[in-house]
């Protein structure tokens, strides 16, 4: 099965949750902090409380590099700890030159059984396509971010058109086993009407909700009837939904009222 | 002390050698794969025979990565073994919004206790700026790749010039404590004369000599008045120099050629 009709079906024709695993240690409940395995202990309870809701999780790997071996091993008990419904997307934002990218999509996608990562444009075509070689494995190409230095390079005009639209044509022309994305950021909605157009039927996974900002009033009109599935990432509003005790539960709570903000 | 400042003393007025550490389990001499610790054993070898010729060592993230903690712990023992008058790069790619793209120089620059990294920079600069607020660590910055797909972004003509060149002016803009370089391939001579007049100042990483085939003669010519230091950096044509028992030995060999041929 491709990964655009593994996407479809955990989504289900509306817009799929995600949560973003990102935890940092200094933010954890203080009970959580004292654990051997305070990432993976923290996980673990976030995804309990909220794979009701979840289509996807989405752990950013800078959060477990930042802890070497230990944080590597709390990952990879994390993967495991998903159940089965839901995606697990990589956020490595990677991109290098064909040999080398060919073992990051080994160690993704292979050691760490994860289901699709997000991936870096700007080593071109060659630095993509070993993230596409696996038909059931996704690649999230990135196109617009959602921070503000994201128009410094993304913005620029080039040949006629943003520097974006022509990573979205890339995307396009590397979609060959329906396994492409795309990553685009929800701070920015006037440019989502020519965007989705020009993206045509690749699956989206959108960050900049919540914390960062991003309007979902606007951006479920500008989905209503686009032809592929889209992901809304969440991370820092649900997983410190609370910092005491009740984390698990609050984080439960805001997912719950996402996913329902979603679909209504 | 300023990253600059120390590579000009490792480099030492002329072209620095740069070893790429990137092993793949498959390509190591027999005898080594059956190590518990394949990676850093010949890694070990490789530094033992080469660190006399070497300005610095690059390991590329994704080949330790690959292997999961295992890679990781073998990655850590790789950088204390590379004796201290050698800086250490971290051939990451990285690039993230804010918050995230400082965990990651936290878990480069503290945790794994690198003296440099590259990083991407297609997220604009304030992805860029966490991994200069630390001076004495440095930040490559790619700017114009060395693979054949670098060309399908890196080339366009954004606002009258190439993309890269608008790079190579943010690189300047976020070069406020003498720690930004660039990553510029060896492999498109062409470009070399105007590029080096738009870096100024900038360090230069350069792969693409050697297996990737960039002419070295070539790039000497152009380098020779330029004004900040400069590293070569070889990884297959120095680590596989001999599939055999004597790898070590080849190694060092082939590095002692090339650094003849960076100084000659």
């Amino acid at each position: 099965m491709n990964f655009n009709t593994r996407l479809e079906s955990v989504v289900n024709a509306g817009i799929g949750l995600c949560v973003g695993l990102d935890p940092v240690l200094e933010k954890l409940p203080e009970h959580i902090r004292s654990s051997d395995e305070p990432l993976y202990v923290f996980n673990l309870e976030i995804i309990e409380n909220t794979h009701e809701y979840a289509a996807a999780y989405k752990p950013n790997l800078a959060f477990y590099e930042a802890h070497g071996p230990a944080g590597w091993r709390q990952l990879e008990k994390t993967i495991r700890a998903i159940p089965d419904e839901c995606l697990v997307i990589a956020d490595g934002k990677r991109g290098d030159i064909g040999s080398t990218a060919e073992a990051y999509a080994v160690s993704l996608f292979e050691t760490l059984n994860f289901d699709a990562a997000t991936v870096n444009p700007y080593l071109g075509s060659d630095a993509l396509e070993p993230f596409l070689r696996r038909e059931e494995k996704g690649a999230f190409i990135l196109a617009v971010t959602s921070n503000p230095g994201g128009a410094d390079l993304q913005d620029l005009i080039c040949n006629g058109e943003q520097l974006f639209r022509h990573v979205i044509r890339m995307a396009r022309r590397l979609n060959k086993l329906s396994n492409a994305g795309l990553v685009v950021g929800a701070t920015k909605p006037d440019i989502w009407h020519d965007l989705l157009k020009l993206a045509e039927n690749l699956p989206l996974l959108i960050p900049g909700i919540g914390a960062q900002g991003g309007d979902l009033d606007v951006l479920k009109a500008e989905l209503k009837d686009y032809g592929a599935p889209a992901l809304v990432n969440a991370s820092r509003s649900i997983i410190y939904a609370s910092s005491g005790i009740d984390f698990g539960q609050a984080a439960g709570e805001a997912a719950e009222r996402l996913k329902g903000q979603l679909c209504g």
